[in-house]
C-alpha cells in the first residue's frame, strides 16, 4: 500500500512563485499589485466525467485542463493551484504507479502553463478529483458572460465536436475507424484550454466563456447574462475531417452543437475589432471562425446551410436530468 | 430528482466582498493591498471522514469549520470559500431537503465568519465534499510551523479528546452514557475553528497548527518544521469531564493526545508573551492551556502526572497505513 506521505510527496516541489507552499496549514501567495484574483473549482468523478480505467498522465492533464479552460474563458492569467484527491485502495495497492502517472501528467501542463501547485488533501475514497485554481487578471478587464452588447460579432476557436465524437462511438451510437476514434478521444482526454487566446482577448472581446456544456447552452449563457440574442449560421462552424465525414449520420450535428467537451471558447466582440481578431488566429495558428452575430431581444437562430432556421432537441448536457 | 439549476440556487447569494460571484467561468475578488493570500483545501468523504446519515446542517457547518481551522491556525483571516460536491441520487431523489439543510449549516457558519462562497460545481457521485477557502494574512506575519524556538512555551486552546472519544464510542470500544455521548458527537460534527485566536495570535506566536491529526502528530509537525525538540505535560492538557472520568479507560488518553478531531490549535509563545496569552484567554473565554516547552534537539517527550516520560503507540491518523 502507498502511503500518504509517498503520495504527497510525488506532488510536492518548490515553486518560486509561491511564498508557502504545500506542508504547512495553508500556502501563502502575493498576487500582482493591480490585480483581481479569478478563482474556479471543478470536481471530476469516476464513472461520471471518466472512466476508472483512463490512462492517469491524460487523467491528470485534464483534471488540470478544464480548470485552465475556466481562466481562458477570463481572460485571466492561471498561476496558483490546489488539488484534492480521493483515492480507492485498489489504486494505490499494488504500487505508485497510477499515481506517479497522475501527477506527471498534471505537472506537464502545470509546467507549460507555470502553474505552481500550492496544496491539496489526500484521502481515501471513490477516485475523485477536485482542483482549484487562482489567476490574476488586470482590474475590472476580466471577459466575463455578461457583456455581449448587440452588433458584436460571435466567434469560437479551434474545431468543434471531436469530443462528444468520442463520447458517441464509446456509447456505441456511431461505429468510427480506430484511427479516428484515437484522434476524438483525444479531444476528449486532452482539452485545450485556450489560455493564451484568452489572455489577448482582454481588451478585444466584450464577452467570453468556455465551451463546456455544448455551444448553444454556452452561447445561450453568455446571451442570458448579457439580455441579448444571437443568430449564429451552422455553416460557419469549424468541425474536424472526421465531424464533417459523418455530419448526416444522427446524432453527429449535436456533437458540434451541444457536446461541450472540447473546452474551446466562445467569445463576442465589437465588429470594429474583427481585423485584430483574424491576426490573433494568423499569428497563434488557433483557428477563430465568426459564426454570427449578437442582435437585441432575447433567443438564440440557428441557421443551416441554407440560412434556414432549424430546430434542435438538445441544447446541452444537463448534469441532473429533472426528468 | 432536484435539478443541478436547483441545487446551486441554494448556494446563490450576493456578497459585498465579491466583485462576481458564481455563475461566470470563474469568480472575481480583490484582496486588501499588502496582504498575503492564504489558501487550503480539505475533502470529506462520505464513509471515510463521516456517516452517509449524519445531519446535513451539522455535515454543512463541519465542512466549513476544518477549513477555518487552517486559516486560525495560519492566522489568516478567512473570506472567501469554493465548494465542489458530488451527491449521490439518493440524497436528492426524493426531495431537496437534504442539500437545503447542508447549506442552512454551511452559511450559518459562513455568515459568522463573514466568508462568501464564491463558486462551486455540483455534479453526482459518491458523497463527496470538497471546499477551498481563501484567507488574508498580513505580509510575513503569517503562523508558520517552522517558527517555533527553543525555550517557546507551547500552549494549546480548548480541551482535547471529546471528538476522538465519540469514535472510540461509535466503535464499541467504550460505553458512555447518552448525554456524554450526545456532548462528544457535538465536538466531532462541529469543530471549533479557532479563527479569532488565530488573529490574536498574530506577532505574539512563533508558530502554530491546528490539531487534526492528533496534538503528538501535530505538535511533531511543528518541531519537524521548526527542527527543535520538545516537552509536555499530561497533567495539563485541559480535558472535559467526560474524558477525565474515562481517563483510565483503554484508549482514552489516545483520545486526549492522539484524536485529532476537536480542531483545537497547538502554539508556541516566547516566555515574555506568557501574561498576553493568559490575557486573550480571559477575554475570550476559550481555555488556553501551557502544556510544555520547546527545547533544542529533537524528538518529543511526554511526561505523566508523575512527571516520567511515557511511551506511546499511536501518535496520530494514518490516513493510509504503510503495513
Amino acid at each position: 500500500m502507498v502511503s500518504e506521505e509517498d503520495i504527497i510527496r510525488f506532488f510536492k516541489r518548490s515553486d518560486p512563485n509561491v511564498i508557502l507552499g504545500s506542508g504547512d496549514d495553508s500556502a501563502l501567495i502575493r498576487p500582482k499589485r493591480g490585480r483581481e484574483i479569478a478563482v474556479s473549482t471543478d470536481m471530476l468523478v469516476a464513472g461520471q466525467h471518466f472512466f476508472i480505467e483512463t490512462d492517469p498522465c491524460k487523467l491528470g492533464q485534464k483534471a488540470l485542463s478544464v480548470n485552465l479552460s475556466d481562466m481562458a474563458a477570463m481572460g485571466a492569467n492561471p498561476r496558483w493551484a490546489t488539488m484534492a484527491l480521493a483515492l480507492p485502495e485498489s489504486l494505490i495497492k499494488v504500487s505508485s504507479k497510477w499515481i506517479k502517472e497522475f501527477a506527471r501528467g498534471f505537472f506537464e501542463l502545470a509546467d507549460l502553463h507555470q502553474v505552481a501547485l500550492i496544496g491539496g488533501d489526500v484521502t481515501r475514497g471513490p477516485l475523485t478529483i477536485c482542483i482549484q485554481i487562482i489567476g490574476e487578471v488586470e482590474q475590472g478587464k476580466a471577459l466575463r458572460r455578461s457583456g455581449a452588447i448587440p452588433g458584436d460579432d460571435i466567434w469560437i476557436s479551434g474545431k468543434l465536436g471531436n469530443a462528444a465524437l468520442a463520447i458517441l462511438c464509446e456509447r456505441q451510437k456511431i461505429k468510427l475507424e480506430p484511427e479516428e476514434l484515437a484522434e476524438c478521444l483525444d479531444s476528449l482526454l486532452i482539452p485545450v484550454a485556450r489560455v493564451s487566446l484568452g489572455r489577448r482577448l482582454i481588451g478585444l472581446a466584450n464577452s467570453a466563456i468556455d465551451i463546456s456544456d455544448g455551444l448553444l447552452a454556452d452561447l445561450g449563457h453568455i446571451l442570458e447574462h448579457s439580455n441579448v440574442a444571437a443568430t449564429i449560421s451552422i455553416r460557419e462552424i469549424n468541425r474536424s475531417a472526421i465531424i464533417e465525414k459523418y455530419l448526416s449520420r444522427p446524432h453527429v450535428i449535436n456533437c458540434m452543437l451541444a457536446g461541450g467537451d472540447d473546452y474551446e471558447l466562445c467569445f463576442t466582440v465589437p465588429k470594429k475589432n474583427r481585423s485584430k481578431i483574424d491576426k490573433i488566429s494568423q499569428e497563434t495558428g488557433i483557428p477563430l471562425a465568426r459564426i454570427g452575430e449578437i442582435n437585441e431581444g432575447e433567443g438564440l437562430v440557428v441557421l443551416d446551410a441554407q440560412k434556414k432556421p432549424i430546430i434542435l432537441e438538445k441544447t446541452g448536457y444537463v448534469h441532473f436530468p429533472s426528468t
